[in-house]
């Protein structure tokens, strides 16, 4: 996973250690927005409309009484459609702006009005403008340490209880579903694996909740999934392969490098000036792929950045050539990559691929630059790395290690107060579970061709107690969370068919089998 | 609950506001143990013996990642029984020095043998010798507020990978199931119903789960199940109501004081000086009745202090006459009654009921006088008092109130930095749940006798989803989890029939279905 030297990178660290943050978080958040209270935000074909609010007096440690201080969560909600004791659609935030993920999961929004629910998207703390400790939440371990799945689920779960008894009304015996994508799926998954009784089902879409140590996923399955997009798509393999040898070769010249600056429109601050200077090209180039295979949705849409319909489709026509092509023109099939990617609309005139020097790092633009590299230092240690062919079509960097792992976050977290005490690789799974005996009414959708979905929960019968594995044969990362749109494909139709199916039958169940006091 | 107001007196404090303290644990604890490594400990009747160690490295804060210290568990271990990825009999360990469970559980050592079971036996953090701030664990609230019910889970949590994974050969696919009595039986079956990947069963015996805010135990419910086991052991209700009168009208005169200061055996320094003292001596002796009807055992017993078999039975001799008594003979009842609990073994020649000047106070003996008082002023807010006749015999203290027990709190906290905002009853339901919609195998069994019953879970149908809810007719406090003995009744050697077929059940079940990678 060549994302995590560009993480590093980006943190000014020119290791080629490994982080296990998320490629999805490491862009820039193209979505507009007008952050402002009770503001209507509209957002390219949708126009979702919602309140933006705040759950008070949030305990900044659930678990332990060391330390009383209370934060404010921030909360979108739209009660249009609210019935009495109608569902509440509880999307849980992950690591982002909630706007982000109230833009891009349409599917609550197309469903809220058929089922009479109310809709409510919570921001994760620490990211956005939940920041229990304001502007200096990430200046300082004893603050950032706090950031924790477990601490969010608690915070989900006291969010639950207000709005039931408090913000909404009739809401007593409302129940609750819960929504969400990536990390944001696995925490609606663990939100009813640890909540049963808060939350009465959970869509958990492209969640790579096995995606740890002590578990089997291949260190280097994702760059294998990756691979298994592009080629699904036409791209030939052999004509990506040779396209790193051409960059290196290239780059081991003066008039080479002359030729890359330009052929790439590199602003000159970050032109190549020495030849291993092509490194830091070939991640750039790298973290495209590993993108471009998230999001490869059959219509044009704009989730990381705007891009066409079936991305990597088109992206392949850059590298179907049947013809040996000179260095020259393996080089200008990866620009035509990097400008698709990052230049669909055409605007861009330069590109500045050295975050070291360069001001728009995915990071910066993320708001939060520390939040899943932090995650990834601490619980959320997902091994990664590319063993390249056959495996898939990437430079080697295994094997992922601890170790390695460690002096990533070190460099980043030591002047903090980062120590090697404070990762818990362990903890994850022993905490969340490596099986779930007794959970119940989670859905577990994972897209064949998102490299993420080599981690997902997933199990040959279909179902197990109403656990349910949805396979998305055409699917990116969590595509089925989107809205609907005339170009959908079958597949995930189908999937929200079932998502509906099932919230319809857990609804139900909950009615019929519901102890009738106190139903928070 | 009078035993509350004995608390604050135990720890100086002389208000009269509650708290919620369990009983049990006021006690002194009456076995004697020889606490080495690897000792071997007799304990009367019974000779169990085990091998005392430690898991090291366990994090003070599992939840969070601002503090990396860690700290060593006690645990007690027996593997004379073990077979090859054989079950692992885990108490989770409560308020106090792991050895008094270990010897006062006898269900697991008589379990053990027949399913070639290893035995285990967790401290809970900040009991006994398991201080994660050794001598300081109780000094700074920024110590003890990593003392919670959610930290112990995740303590018990480690142990079993370490165990499975390292401490024993042959066990990792061992499935596990948890013992617990009282609020070791809560901790069992919140076990089960947060880390079910972890243990397969839980015997969760007389564990109050819903005796807090927000549920519908009533709060004189604990006094009213006194009452209960008092009259049905043949007590006249009105003897004892009258004894109360009678301390109070001998308290008011000066002769009546020298009275019962010789009437009661009171050193010195414990006298009855002026009228009011008597209130000292009626929560003594009001605590005597409620511990009392917790171990109402049917044979001659050490759990709490030693008496003789059926000793409610034997109080109710000193309050059975028909006749009308005078004031003094009223006294001698109640001074009859103190001298069974407290000297049935006739070693005593004198007692000290004021906790400000008495050095044998319960909570010295039990070795963390402010351990359970911490838990009750977080979040263990267990509402309890006593509204008099008709539903009890007490004198009336009720309503409970959260003022109250704040009061109490900042007495015994304030000077280590509690403040209000340090409780949150409201906290145990909302993360353990008002009612379990996905646990399965879990044993609630409760004494109809024992006065904690009143919290427990229960069901009118027998079993749903393997939770199955075990009334003791004739039981007081975790009578079940004793070990066998010819005097036992016919209804708690059901509930251990019961018990031990449901632990068969489920261990067949986990071998039938269970994952067989990565079995912790």
């Amino acid at each position: 996973m060549y994302c995590n030297d560009k993480c590093m990178l980006l943190l000014l660290i020119a290791s080629a250690a490994l982080s296990a943050c998320f490629c999805l978080h490491l862009h820039k958040d193209p979505v507009t927005y007008i952050p402002s209270d009770n503001s209507v935000v509209e957002n390219g074909a949708k126009n979702y409309k919602w309140s933006e609010e705040w759950l008070y007096d949030v305990p900044v440690d659930h678990f332990s009484f060391s330390n009383d201080q209370t934060f404010r969560l921030r909360y979108l909600i739209n009660t249009d459609h609210f019935l009495t004791n109608g569902p509440i659609f509880l999307y849980t935030g992950n690591e982002g702006n909630i706007e982000l993920f109230a833009q891009n999961t349409g599917l609550m929004w197309d469903l809220a009005p058929l089922f009479g629910a109310a809709v409510v998207f919570a921001e994760h703390r620490f990211y956005g403008k939940s920041q229990p400790f304001g502007a200096q939440s990430y200046a300082r371990v004893n603050n950032v340490g706090y950031l924790s799945s477990e601490q969010a689920l608690a915070d989900f779960a006291e969010l639950i209880r207000f709005l039931k008894t408090e913000r909404l009304l009739n809401a007593r015996r409302s129940p609750v579903i819960a929504f969400g994508g990536s990390y944001g799926g696995m925490l609606s998954a663990w939100m009813r694996i640890k909540y049963p009784h808060l939350v009465q089902g959970s869509i958990a879409s492209s969640a790579p909740v096995f995606w740890f140590l002590d578990m089997s996923v291949p260190e280097d399955a994702y760059s294998h999934v990756v691979k298994r997009s592009f080629l699904n798509s036409g791209c030939a393999e052999q004509n990506i392969i040779n396209a790193w040898s051409a960059l290196e070769k290239l780059a081991s010249s003066a008039s080479g490098l002359d030729y890359l600056n330009r052929l790439f429109h590199l602003e000159s601050k970050s032109h190549l000036n020495k030849s291993s200077d092509w490194l830091m090209l070939r991640e750039y180039l790298e973290e495209i792929f590993e993108s471009m295979a998230m999001v490869n949705y059959p219509y044009p849409s704009n989730y990381l950045t705007e891009l066409p319909g079936w991305p990597v489709k088109v992206a392949c026509g850059f590298f179907n050539s049947t013809q040996k092509v000179s260095a020259e023109e393996s080089a200008q099939s990866m620009y035509a990559l990097m400008n698709l990617y990052y230049n669909y609309t055409g605007k861009r005139e330069t590109f500045c691929i050295n975050p070291i020097v360069c001001d728009d790092s995915a990071y910066a633009a993320l708001g939060d630059p520390f939040g899943w590299p932090w995650q990834s230092c601490t619980e959320m240690v997902m091994q990664q790395c590319s063993s390249g062919p056959p495996n898939d079509f990437f430079v080697k960097n295994c094997p992922f290690t601890l170790e390695g792992q460690l002096t990533y976050c070190k460099k980043i977290f030591g002047k903090i107060g980062y120590t090697k005490s404070i990762m818990r690789p362990h903890w994850t799974i022993l905490n969340y579970g490596h099986q779930y005996p007794t959970a119940t009414n989670i859905i577990f959708s994972n897209g064949y061709l998102d490299p993420w979905s080599a981690g997902g929960w997933s199990q040959k019968s279909e179902e197990i107690r109403s656990l349910v594995s949805i396979i998305i044969e055409d699917g990116a990362h969590h595509y089925d969370l989107r809205g609907k749109h005339p170009l959908d494909t079958d597949s995930v139709k189908n999937a929200r068919r079932l998502e509906k199916l099932y919230i319809k039958k857990w609804l139900k169940e909950e009615k019929l089998h519901s102890v009738k006091k106190n139903s928070y």
